[in-house]
């Protein structure tokens, strides 16, 4: 029952246009008739984190292993960790991604507006990452 | 990383109405102006499972623990097990559940038609269960 394997496989590797360090993807599910959105599976190794983005009708994050941040600018980083749940609001621009000691795995739940579900800006600096890791 | 404990707590008991053995609830999510769907966690003991029951628009199963069944009406079980996606269609009578040896647990997205998102039916008698269980 209580098996140490993470819930979903690590997946495919993640664009370097759009993360920094390590990440991989497993599709869970995709948008249809009844779903307007979409489900993955995201597995950020130390270090890994997404770029800047927003999404324009909101993500929805269910953590499943180890620990890591959610930032939206401006504000202080919230450490996010296993069974967490995070709602991210629509159109607000954030990262999520693992803490430079730990790795974190979340399924995201990633609504559509249209066709889009989001828009991808700037890389997590080097020093905007030193200083939520407190390094 | 790989700690052995659940993904999500247990939670509270499912009413006896619904659920045939012992079924829990974590509620994860709420609809709101961005997410027309709930997520909640639902755990069950061996041997628990909900009554067959329809989806107005569907419900996405993310199984993170352990074992159990989803049947549709009229076709044979099919196994589920922890990192399993199951797709289930508006308005098919169907069951999910922990199988007789083993616990289940998984996240459940539903999605709303207006106000419904589930219709509730006759529980799978001792019989239906002690059947797919091959017992």
């Amino acid at each position: 029952m209580n098996s140490t394997a993470p819930v979903f496989p690590k997946g495919s590797p993640l664009p370097k246009d759009w993360f920094v360090g390590d990440a991989f993807l497993t599709p869970l599910l995709s948008p249809d008739h009844n779903n307007s959105y979409s489900v993955g599976s995201v597995w950020f190794e130390k270090g890994a984190r997404t770029n800047w983005h927003t999404h324009p009708k909101g993500q929805n994050l269910l953590v499943t292993e180890g620990q890591g941040f959610y930032q939206k600018k401006g504000k202080p980083a919230q450490i996010i960790k296993k069974g967490d749940v995070i709602v991210i609001p629509e159109n607000v621009e954030h990262w999520h991604g693992a803490s430079a000691q730990t790795e974190m795995a979340h399924s995201a739940i990633t609504n559509f507006e249209d066709d889009s579900q989001v828009t991808w800006l700037q890389p997590v600096s080097e020093e905007e990452y030193r200083t939520v890791n407190d390094l």
